[in-house]
Order: structure tokens, then sequence, then C-alpha cells
């Protein structure tokens, strides 16, 4: 069966509503410029992952109604640090197009860009501040510190066709898969629920997370633009290393390492590049791989929500989530 | 007498040389692009002022040694939060670089600087967890979001020669006074002081901060390059609306205010357009007037350390820190 994300959307619908609510009320500043810059980012919407994460982790740690609150400024504060990232991802790649429309550094400038994202980083620490758990702001601190670990490694990398796997499972840990952990592990934390839990939760994100961007990474040689609400082929111009051209890399004769080189390391481009590296890609079976790798990681994040599918009341929900981690994994084609 | 900061960073000498060894300890990471570039900013120094409001409010608060530890963590995150911001505004002054103006700031480039940015804002957020006062980290976070306001409407003022004075002073209470403000009442705030030391200490930093920021921007119109590490004129280029344009537009006739419109407003500068602005901000005594309201708010600084002044055991470290604010407003020339 195609493993699907709408039973989770359906269980958290009520809680998500509110987190939307809070993002809007938090994200108004009386300069102007923030909610429009802010709200043409997180209106964009994309499936709001992240922030699901912590409310799906309250859920299962206690259905009291006073945990809601919190748990739902903790959501937004995940959510803020996203979107923060994202902005100033935007200024790095300077790319024009994200999630099918128009970049706010393409429209607004990159210098409303960082300083809106650090806008939101100020926010989100104002929201975790009023959740009122210093342990639980902790996670998410380290988490953000984290964050820019990751991808100031992702940078240091770029161009570098020959780097080891396991640099790149570093990088995409630290810029993706470390807020989705914090992100679930922060949910189910602030309810005060065992550390056995919290840390089945940290896991579970984790995995989830590396299963999505490996996901993410292999679809960028593979989907149109539509697909990806962003150009097919756009971390190949960018010259990012990720797990297809590592694959491709490793397997690669003399010549194949020369093309990947010239284009990847040297950013000398040519007409038909891109289609000479998909071909490459496909002679080493390096998407399918990809997908397969993520596919696992995936069935990990399953598989560590193994206590709360052992209990009842958690059962459902538990599902719900590992059915979502296998729908990230999931190709679409 | 001319004032100094002399006194202030003797008495602070002890706690400073720990708040550095923190910082140094802090920046590092197994990623060497970090600590190499956050380096280069902080070993760059300057005063470190906003840390020395923070050990000087714990030491007005407490000589306790158990306050020690928490309050060197606070002030090495308000390092760090003002560093973010610096390289953040780096990437902003590097826009002004395709206007076609030279500055310094091309070391690394600007993914470097918005990552590491972030990276020092998520550690200073660390630090504040370690320091364990959640109303303290706070108003810290608030700061954050505080100064991000500022730097946005600032952004949306540049170009505007006839902004009122109100949004100018709106700007740099944002962008400059709230972190002095947050830094020294942050600084007693954690030794438990009562809430009317924690408020005279905040109304300290603030009015120290518009006095330095003030003073800053005035200097821009006069100072050599040697004076201020920076170009003479640096503001009027970059068409950023300080005190003394105001002053000089709200008192300009007609066809002054046509020439500030054509510079700062247009950016359609001329030969010796500088000196032209130099000589109307002269004539209308702008840059003067500018020093005087710099050193209202100094006066304003001191007066807020009165409850410090008549302690005995406080009363030395009180008068240099009015000491302090009187020398940010003080002009070197």
């Amino acid at each position: 069966m195609t493993p699907s994300l709408t039973p989770l959307v359906t269980m958290l619908a009520t809680d998500m509503e509110l987190v939307n609510a809070t993002i809007l009320a938090r994200m108004d500043s009386n300069i102007p410029l923030i909610p429009q810059l802010a709200g043409h980012l997180i209106a964009a919407g994309g499936k709001r992952m992240r922030p699901m994460m912590t409310v799906a982790g309250a859920l299962l740690g206690s259905r009291d109604a006073t945990i809601r609150e919190p748990a739902i400024k903790l959501a937004t504060a995940v959510e803020f640090i996203h979107s923060a990232t994202l902005l100033h991802d935007d200024v790095i790649d300077e790319s024009a197009l994200r999630r099918g429309r128009d970049t706010a550094n393409a429209l607004w400038g990159n210098d409303a860009s960082v300083l809106v994202g650090d806008f939101l980083f100020g926010r989100a620490f104002e929201l975790m501040v009023e959740a009122g758990d210093m342990t639980v702001l902790g996670r998410l601190a380290s988490a953000a510190a984290r964050i820019t670990e990751g991808e100031i490694k992702q940078m240091a990398i770029t161009g570098q066709p020959d780097t080891p796997v396991d640099d790149y499972f570093d990088v995409i840990g630290g810029k993706t898969a470390v807020l989705f952990s914090a992100a679930a592990a922060a949910g189910i934390e602030i309810t005060g629920a065992p550390a056995a839990q919290v840390e089945a939760m940290r896991v579970y994100g984790m995995e989830l997370g590396m299963a999505f961007q490996i996901m993410d990474d292999a679809l960028d040689y593979t989907a149109s633009a539509e697909q990806m609400g962003k150009n097919a082929g756009d971390d190949f111009v960018d010259q990012k290393i990720t797990l297809p051209t590592i694959l491709a890399w490793q397997d690669g004769d003399a010549e194949e390492r020369a093309c990947w080189q010239r284009t990847l390391g040297e950013a000398d481009f040519a007409e038909g590049d891109l289609e000479r590296a998909q071909a490459l890609l496909a002679s080493h079976d390096a998407v399918n791989r990809s997908v397969v790798m993520a596919h696992d990681h995936a069935v990990k994040a399953g598989a560590a929500l193994a206590p709360f599918i052992g209990d009842e009341r958690t059962a459902p929900l538990a599902r719900a989530l590992a059915d979502a981690a296998l729908f990230a994994a999931h190709r679409a084609s």
C-alpha cells in the first residue's frame, strides 16, 4: 500500500490549526516588512512536517488539555526556526525559486531575508521561554546551533565530489534531521513523559529527517520543477555534493570522475552536462540506491515507535507517524 | 575632567578575563571555519562594552562567588549576540559593495557570515540555558528580536531624508540600546536583586546605548578613518538617515532639502557632495546638537545609578559605570 501523510494530518488537524493561528499572530510586528516577508514564506506553507512532530509528540505524551498551549508554542517555535534557516539558505544559495514561488530574497533582497530570519529566531526563543521548560529550551537551542554547523559543513564540502559518504550523513544530520529530532522530542518532553519515550521520539525524528533529506537530494536529479517546487538539477549547478553523486563518484572510473570534477568540482558547465550527470547516476543506479537508503531510515523511524505502538491509547497516532516516515521516503513517480 | 573607561575596565578586569576565555572556548567547533571566522571578528575585539554591562550588573547585585559562573556565561552570550548581528550586518554592507562602494569584508563571503552568525546565536542561547534563569533568558530573547526589528526599520528609513526624529530614536533604541539595556539588566537580575535595581540597570543600559549610537552616528561625519576604524562619510554613501542629517533636513530650506534628497534620497552622488553635506551640517550646528543629545542620555544613564551610588558597597563601581556612560558620549576631538 502506498504510504500516506493523510492519517497523521487528520489526527493533528485541530492542533495544527492552533499552530497556524499562533504562527500568524507571532510573526506580527509594527514594521510592515516583517509580516509581509515572513508571510510570503510561511503562507507558502509546505506540509508543516516539523511542527507536526512536536504536536504529535505532545499528544503521545499526554492528552491533558493543559499541555496543549505550551506544545503549540513549541511547535510554532520549531516552524520559526525552520523558516529562519530557509530565509538564510536562500541568501546563501541565491536561489530564485522555492516551493514554486519566487524566494523572499529575490523579492525583497538579501538584507531583508537575513534580518527577518534573525527576527524569527528571536521570536522562536521568546515562544520557547513562554513554554517554560528549560530542558526543552536547551534541546532546541542546541538543535539551532547544530543546524548551522551542518550548513557550514555543507558549504565546506561544496565542490568536493570525492566527499566521503559519512561527511554527507553528518551534513544532513545537522542541517535537517536534528530539527525533526528535537521537534519530536521536545513535544513529548514537555508533557513530562519518561526519558525512554523522549528518546524514542528523538530517534524517530532523527531517522525520519535522514530519510526526508536523502529523498529530497535524490529527487533533485529526477523531478520536474512542478513536482519539487524548484528546478531539477539545482544541486548540480550549485555544486552541492549529495548521496547520488557520492555513490556515482565512488563507483566511477577515471573518465567519469573527471566529468564530476569538471562540473561539481570546478563549475565548468557545458550544454548537456545535467543530462550526462543523470546518465552517469543511472548507470550506477545511484538514485535508486539512495532511495533504498532513505527507505531504510524510514523503517528505523517506525521501529523507534514500538513503545507507543504497544500502548492502545497511543497506537493509532504512532502508526500514523510510522506511515508518515515511509511517506517521506516514498518515490512519487 | 575628561571621562574615562579605565576605572570600569580595571574593576572588571578579573571577570572579563574569564569572559574572554569563555568566548574562546564556546566559539569552538569541529568545523574549522567557525572558530576561524568568529575568532577573526571577536579577536578584533573592540571594548567589549556589552558583556561588561552584564558583569558589572552581576557585581552590583552580589559579590557572592557562586554568581560568577552564570554571570560570565550570560556576558559571553551577550557578546555572541552582538557578534552575530555584526556578521549579519556585514552581509548587508556587502550589498552596498554592489552599489560601487569599497568594504574590507570579503575574506569569507556572505555565506559564511550568515551561517557563523546563526551559529553564534545558537551558542548564545545554549549559554543562557546553562545560566539557568528563565526570566533572564526571556529578557535576552526579546532583546534579540528587538535588535532585528530596529535593523529592519533602519533599512526601511534608508534613503528617506525626511524621516521624523522619533523614528530614528526607535531605530537606534532597537538596533543598539536594547542589547546594552538587556545585558545590564540580565547581569543584576541573575543575582536575584530586587526589581527596582534591575529596572535601574535596564534604564542605565538603555540610556548608555542611546548615547553610544548617537555619538557613533555623529562622528561618522567628522572623524578620520583612524579614529573610527572606518571611513568618514560611510553613512552618507549608504544613504543612512541619522540624527545629524535629520536635524539639518528639518532646518534646511528648499534648496538644501533638494541636495539631501538627491544624495541621501536618490544616491545620485557627485564629486564634493560629502564636503557639501558636512558644510550643511555645520551651518545648522547639527553634529554639535547631536553630541549634546548624546551627552544628555549619558547623564540620564548616570542618574539611573542613584540607588547604587547611595550604597557604600556598590558606589565605586556605580561611579565607574556613570563615567563610562559619559565616555561613550565624549567627543574625542
